[in-house]
């Protein structure tokens, strides 16, 4: 007869990389763990994983991270952005029967920000609002300690707020979702349109480099590059508009900003508060921290594994 | 020695409008007056709407909805939409002094939404959001049964999030808020220059009155008015575009829309619907009830009422 095990595991799954963590019922990390895996191979794959980070029976839950909507009530996951939506049929049964431990799926928005909110940028906030920048723009709010979900389990999706009524068209089949224009993708886009057009922006690091990511923008722009860091001014302005309209909404007290572009620290976080200062009302501006994330990459895959662990002992 | 009264008072002051509501415990109304006062006679006049109501002794507690957001540690107005500041300077230590009853303040929008929310158009639901579309487009979030006020006061300042980042500039100093186009006056305005601007329009009801309001364009448009119509139907498409960032943002399963120009029915009901299904998440849209508000301008002074019920109750 196996006992129980104390521990758990978060995995965040993002494209083809997926990233677990072990951490014990506070959330400490024990050890982490990240791959590549072939969308057909996703499940033995990360029942590898699983079984790499600690031995068979000596954890109590699993938490996947994904980069889709979760419904509740069947465990099926709806609409991912990422990756095609067979990939996920059914990895809630299908990692359950592989791993013989109770699984529980998450967006990786949610999950991010409940790491946060536990054991990083969110640590002693009562209410909170997150915001992931990567390949999408996902959010996720936690009022009085709790995830809100919304209705159906889909609240939080900031990227597909409005900014622009005539704007760019956007995968979700709106236009101009903040999506549109501050997602890493977009980003790459601007920087790339604006490149072809400027002839003195051939001046920059960046059109040495055919191929870069919103990450080499970001990093660019750490190292002085001009045209790399008016990129990323502009790109916190439209942030800033989408953080200025969520606290007018809810007032909260605290925003954390995740996602591989906020590595350009202040050169980021500066225009995002300067914007949110000029569009948001005046007391919900005073009411509000804005912050980046701490976590980085483990921030899912934590807070994936610390949900499995509220949804076992609930 | 007075017995403490059984019944509410609740006061929704607008411009020089003032409404009053008399309500039992369970917010049926028993009586309504209303009256128009000069800004200086503020309190005389809100003490003698009292008087009429209900004989001194009879009334728990008063609620008072004002066009402004409430200070909850102080019960200070701050920055009011349609009146000066002054005039709500202790409005609550005056009223108090003038009725010898406790008095409770309100956002507007917050007393309209917790009217509706209980005796109206949101009976029955756990989670709500009201938008109220007047002077200005507030609005307000219940949640789990309670007003979500956010983390000091504030939330629910729909009318102000960024749906056009290089729009008209706004009262509140940003740019492209959703109430620069869709509130009551914004509605007037986009009437006017359409009309000066096109000359087949002149057949419109609208050109042949010099001074018409948001409330006789929404009339007109009933009344089978072409121009007016279409004016409606693009105001729908507005207050579509923020319904769809807020439901994609909370989705929340609820949501009820007050003011004078809903009184167009399904002429901007459907609008608005059909906006909403267009900009936001699938399952967000469906997971969503959209509906017109049902207590008209008894909302915010019932929803004061047991504002204030609840207040004393605590």
């Amino acid at each position: 007869m196996t006992t129980p095990g104390t521990n758990f595991i978060g995995i965040n799954v993002s494209g083809t990389q997926a990233r677990a963590a072990l951490v014990d019922r506070d959330g400490a990390v024990i050890n982490t763990k990240s791959g590549q895996f072939a969308p057909k191979e996703l499940i033995p794959q990360l029942a590898a994983m699983v079984e790499e980070l600690a031995p068979r029976g000596s954890i109590a839950a699993i938490g996947v991270a994904i980069p889709g909507l979760v419904n509740r009530q069947t465990d099926r996951v709806i609409a991912p952005r990422a990756v095609p939506t067979t990939m996920f049929d059914d990895l809630h049964g299908e990692l359950m029967r592989a791993t013989g431990v109770r699984v529980e799926l998450e967006n990786d928005a949610n999950a991010a920000a409940y790491g946060e909110y536990k054991v990083g940028a969110g640590r002693g906030a009562r209410n909170m609002f997150y915001m992931m920048i990567g390949n999408g723009i996902g959010g996720a709010i936690v009022l009085d300690g709790k995830l809100w979900t919304g209705a159906s389990g889909f609240a939080g999706e900031v990227g597909h707020i409005t900014i622009d009524t005539e704007g760019l068209e956007c995968i979700c089949g709106n236009r101009g979702c903040l999506e549109t224009v501050a997602s890493a993708p977009s980003i790459v886009r601007r920087a790339r349109e604006r490149l072809n057009r400027d002839s003195t922006s051939s001046l920059s690091r960046l059109a040495l480099n055919k191929s870069f990511t919103a990450d080499d923008v970001a990093h660019q722009a750490k190292e002085g590059d001009d045209f790399a860091h008016m990129m990323i001014e502009r790109t916190g302005k439209y942030i800033g508009t989408g953080v200025a309209s969520v606290i007018n909404l809810l007032n909260i007290e605290l925003v954390v900003l995740g996602g591989g572009v906020m590595d350009a620290g202040s050169l980021i976080l500066n225009p995002i508060i300067q914007e949110v200062k000029r569009r948001a009302f005046q007391p919900c501006f005073e009411a509000t921290e804005i912050v980046a994330a701490k976590l980085g990459l483990d921030g899912a895959p934590i807070g994936a594994a610390l949900l499995a662990r509220d949804a076992t002992t609930e």
